[in-house]
């Protein structure tokens, strides 16, 4: 059975804006769990990872307003905790949609953990922004009292926290996981893992392994998840149908079939948006470079015809 | 290889009145961690199951402080948060002690999701207090604005949230989970499960799986978890070293071996605290009739020694 790793985007999970709202949240993975369930149908093993960028905004915004009373926890800890949450979601949504699809499989989500390493120029240079918006005043409150890298974003009018976007170098669990697919583990169970791109943490000298205020790439930690597990195909499920040459812009043209090669180019023309489709499409080429068969960009809606080859960019190898 | 599940109680993963700081809670479960680690190198496989309950009541105190600007989730959304920030820290500080006792194993932690029945009794009657004390008036206001239950604790003077705490009849993940055990994953991985009792959901007519509102004991929990991974042992570990008949009183006597008879006897005369060590007998109990061998309550100085029957309560099944 050909092994899949489906990336699922915030709005897979969440309407954009109501991520506050559990029960919108429950009515919009019930729709991505019909699809997912098809793919499982279609005879596919599969390991479900996901984003987390609205849910650990409103942790990050709960524990600002209530620490006071409730010491803030760090970043990475809220990161695991929204991997507790929406591996819930996902799991009370997918294993009934899967016994309705006549494919009964136990989910499973697990808390994950990658490798990032202390040297990372990341840690010098933080650009990921994070949590709510500042006025110009709180953020030089901020920058002072917590020393917190900080960015304008001119498009909408606001200040916010940027944190180091380490590379995952290593999944912690990874070795494990891959023999328990080594031994079948996938005819039986949907895996879900990589929640929020996992939590960060750094090897101490001493083995110990510290949690790091960081937040790594949904996307990059998919890409090595999928390479760990032995995966086919890769597919990063987004808000889009498709990657699209000239977004928005009259000479607008979507990808169908793709090579590497050719995506990689496009790459290095500038062609994709930095905080957007280029990061996804640079995951896209690290597991295809790393021995992955197939990346599939596309949405939820062209999801499982994106895997039969008939919908998406479904990029190849070479 | 002996099979062990050994139940962490809240105190071995943080310090009383220390819940809320984070490296605190690293510290005090590095020793946890150290003692566990040493149940592997004695040659155990082991399923780790804990509490919550100071965990989940900080976080619904982040809810009710933030609530008009982020929507509050419900209890047992929280509840699989939790499961999220345990499993990191009990698998960031054990990973690293299994590797330094020479006994290298992978910690999975997993969201465990544990069916209870929508007509549990317990749902017309709640009895597990949860979360701060309230005065008077907004206990009041809590009853009619959100038809809580709530009950006045004389001993502290304030009145607390009551839910209910319905008996967990099946655990969701399981059937998948024993069959990994069946296939020897317990001899390279540490699973962490059942995290505060598990989220509790009931199934629906449509076979969906809906969170309650409600709290599972995670004993009860721990106990239904040995019974499926066929564990001989279950440790259930407390603030105090045994178990106790007329506990602080003069005629105090610590038990060392018992039979589940003896047990059940002393249960039944009233001799274990309702809050306290009557829902760990009741969870022993349980386990020895469903075919459990061995059930031992001490506190993490003694786990050692009591799996070698020189510590702690060692209960037998006859």
């Amino acid at each position: 059975m050909p092994r899949t790793v489906v990336a699922l985007g915030g709005n897979a999970l969440t309407k954009p804006g109501g991520e506050h709202d559990w029960a919108e949240a429950v009515e919009r993975m019930r729709l991505t769990a019909g699809s997912l369930a098809q793919v499982v149908k279609d005879g596919h093993e599969l390991v479900v990872t996901h984003g987390n960028g609205p849910q650990v905004g409103a942790a990050l915004r709960q524990n600002e307003i209530a620490e006071r009373e409730v010491p803030a926890r760090p970043l990475a800890i809220l990161n695991a905790e929204t991997e507790g949450q929406l591996g819930l979601l996902i799991a009370q949504e997918l294993a009934p949609a899967l016994r309705r699809a006549g494919v009964p499989r136990t989910v499973l989500a697990m808390v994950t953990l990658v490798e990032v390493r202390p040297g990372d120029r990341a840690f010098k240079r933080p650009t990921k922004p994070i949590g709510r918006f500042y006025t110009e005043a709180e953020a030089r409150l901020f920058r002072k009292r917590a020393s917190w890298a900080m960015s304008f974003d001119g498009a909408r009018g606001g200040w916010r926290r940027l944190v180091p976007s380490p590379v995952p170098v290593a999944w912690v669990e990874g070795e494990a996981v891959r023999r328990l697919f080594d031994a079948g583990i996938g005819r039986q169970v949907v895996l879900v893992a990589g929640g929020g791109g996992g939590v960060p943490v750094v090897r101490r000298r001493d083995g110990r392994l510290e949690p790091v205020d960081a937040v790594v790439d949904k996307d990059l930690t998919s890409a090595l998840i999928a390479e760990v597990v032995g995966a086919e195909t890769l597919v990063i499920v987004t808000d889009v149908p498709a990657v699209a040459v000239g977004f928005q812009k009259s000479w607008e043209r979507w990808l169908g079939e793709v090579t590497s090669r050719e995506l990689g180019r496009l790459l290095a023309q500038g062609e994709f948006g930095a905080g957007s489709m280029a990061p996804k499409v640079e995951a896209a080429l690290q597991f295809l470079r790393r021995g992955g068969r197939r990346v599939i960009i596309t949405d939820i809606p062209s999801l499982r015809r994106g895997l039969r080859g008939e919908a998406g960019t479904r990029i190849s190898a070479r």
